[in-house]
């Protein structure tokens, strides 16, 4: 894409409200606007990245054997009557409304009710299970605080995945699988080196559940990290604990020491839980096993904010300058930076060799607007695309062998390191 | 993806309310679920087609400089307030809720207002225009019957395009660009031949918009068509006049005898508005021209609802048996249906083809489910994939010379033309 189409500019200053380094970033590099505290719009920039984030995911959902779907926002409150947590009492998060005729309507927190409600439809007898159907779906919380940035939304992208299973050992070997996805998950966008998971409270049906707590001063968590996991290579889930869990209890159950844990601040990137029977008793979902009797359906659920995920790159990685993209979400994989000469040759060498990249599939961004070299270096860092090639008359000059039509100046946004490289190598 | 993987399950009838053909068909092939009127869960196979419209949409309004972005549904009052679009008594379609400390939010039913205010941070100058933006985003509209399944949402998803021009030569420009890139989106998908631009109401700031309407019975609006057009060959767009601006005056400027004119229900798959500066004045977008003068920013927009578009295939293409896709937008290619028998030879077969179109990049639905031929066959219908190729004990005993791996019959959806085809020719 040529910069010059790119309505977004950049900004000197975020504004006065935003406190948090994430959203202060994004807003200046033109990824994300405002509407109201824990309410952004996505930008070209940052609808990319979110995107890529999405795809990752979508495909390690793919992967154990998730079916997509989408589920809608306007939910009637019968079903979540049926569950008790319609009321604000139970559930203090509700965005509510009203059909014209009066009928209240709520704008869907989370999706178990009426996801277990639809597979009445579908699922039958033990030949229907086991089943994990996900989707990519805007949330409404109403929280009274929504101080960091994309990482806590009043409206934001969720992806949930529900499994539904013949019985606890089942559904306890997808919860397994769901737990490595997760961690590929994090490999993937760059931050699995920080990502632990978690014990939690299980709530009333189980005796844990588990979260993924990504280590940044910006979170809003405090958890237990086990340094001993790493020391004697325990595998590759990073285990830690919750503060509201820890107890003996908890470190006996674990086998570990109270010494061994180390106190961190941290960002819940993800939460999965086993539900047992809660949403199926109370909703009716039932199969028939071989006998012909009737079973409530085993669920679990798998939650994981694309926008969050965002955020905690954006927190863990961003420097001094700006942005700093991992390869796998950056918008775009190059940066291409033309510095112009008068007579027009650095714009037709540019002009060619962005056609050229993207004609090869590379996704590159192409400064193409009249500007000084200061501001395009300085946007260029801003938004934090991982490699920037600057073309210019002195690159152009600078030829490895007779014959060659020059180079261009590669720069690593994450290292700093700098390269010349002749055009025809790239 | 194999149809036992597949959650959904077909069914005979459609729940008792729901009385569009496009969602009662949905419906019972389970594309979509029905929350509450006008709120339609889109399950895989829902989700994929409409996926497709979306991709074609998309590269349209890529083709014409539209740059995607993504806003939120929830909105605070104030901007709206600014156009006099907030009070009930003048848009009566809203949904609305509050923040807990009691701010009045809405839920967007449509975007001009925060795309206005949001492009002052990135408009400044005559050099920043022209601009085009789009995104395909779940807009809210509150309305008091919604009894035409997916064609008319409460809650919807919709692309919406907004071009931001210097003056009203370049916005009728662009103007006349994107009416040829809707013309587009409607031949691709397989409704073109159906589908007119219509001249309606143009508000208070320009004579006319144009809507475009696809003609079905199952439409909830009269139009006029044109018949000349197609008899005197006067271009690819077909021009139709909307009942409530037809009047001498209409057929005046258009050039057209009211004898040329047939009446027909229709249904609105677009509209297109030249929104003059109603938003830029109300809400200070203005741009500095050459000379230093600041200009408000002449708008246009440009809707079109993905979901719409799906239900009106549905409603032009569907038979008594079921659905019928176009390729373009069908779930999937190929629906491959095995017949197994006792000594799993065909299942092996059938395994064997469905991996060899799948590495090929063909999708493919491969009905592996243990159910009966005709069970198989009245599903595949309702289904509607365009090819199916059915393989039994039949039709591998078919062979086109020695050594072929047997034949498969191959079944047109639309047309009911069948032909046995070698496995080796697929």
């Amino acid at each position: 894409m040529k910069q010059s189409q790119l309505f977004t500019k950049t900004r000197h200053e975020a504004p006065k409200d935003e406190v948090a380094k994430n959203a202060q970033l994004l807003i200046r590099a033109g990824y994300v606007n405002k509407e109201m505290a824990g309410v952004y719009d996505f930008l070209p920039l940052g609808l990319r990245t979110l995107n890529k984030i999405v795809g990752i995911i979508r495909e390690e959902m793919n992967a154990i054997g998730g079916v997509e779907l989408s589920l809608t926002a306007l939910q009637d409150k019968k079903i979540w009557e049926a569950t008790d947590r319609w009321d604000d009492k139970k559930v203090d998060i509700w965005f509510k409304t009203k059909l014209q005729n009066g009928t209240d309507l709520g704008l869907a927190i989370t999706h178990e009710e009426p996801l277990t409600q639809l597979m009445k439809d579908h699922i039958r007898s033990f030949r229907d299970l086991p089943r994990a159907v996900y989707q990519f779906q805007t949330k409404f919380r109403n929280e009274v605080r929504a101080k960091s940035g994309i990482m806590r939304g009043r409206e934001f992208l969720m992806k949930d995945l529900y499994a539904f299973s013949r019985d606890v050992a089942e559904r306890d070997a997808f919860y397994e699988k769901a737990q490595q996805a997760y961690v590929n998950v994090f490999n993937r966008l760059g931050i699995g080196d920080k990502t632990y998971m978690t014990f939690a409270s299980g709530g009333l049906f189980s005796k844990y559940s588990h979260e993924f707590q990504t280590l940044t001063e910006a979170g809003e968590d405090t958890i237990y990290v086990y340094e001993g996991a790493e020391k004697n290579g325990q595998g590759q889930i990073k285990i830690a604990v919750n503060k509201e869990v820890l107890n003996d209890e908890v470190l006996t159950d674990l086998g570990i020491k109270r010494a061994d844990l180390v106190e961190k601040k941290a960002v819940e990137v993800g939460n999965i839980f086993k539900l047992g029977t809660r949403f199926s008793e109370a909703l009716g979902l039932v199969y028939q096993d071989e006998k012909g009797k009737s079973i409530p359906v085993e669920m679990s659920s798998y939650g994981m904010g694309p926008g969050r995920l965002m955020g905690t790159i954006v927190e863990l990685m961003a420097d001094e300058k700006g942005l700093v993209w991992p390869e796998a979400v950056a918008p775009f994989a190059v940066h291409l930076v033309a510095l112009f000469d008068k007579n027009g040759k650095v714009s037709e060498a540019a002009d060619v060799l962005y056609e050229k990249l993207t004609a090869r599939g590379i996704e590159v961004l192409y400064d193409d607007r009249d500007a000084t070299a200061g501001e395009k270096f300085s946007d260029s860092d801003l938004i934090g695309i991982p490699l920037r090639y600057v073309i210019s008359e002195k690159t152009l000059a600078k030829n490895g062998s007779e014959g060659d039509a020059g180079s261009v100046e590669v720069k690593n946004r994450a290292t700093g390191k700098v390269e010349i490289r002749p055009i025809s190598s790239l």
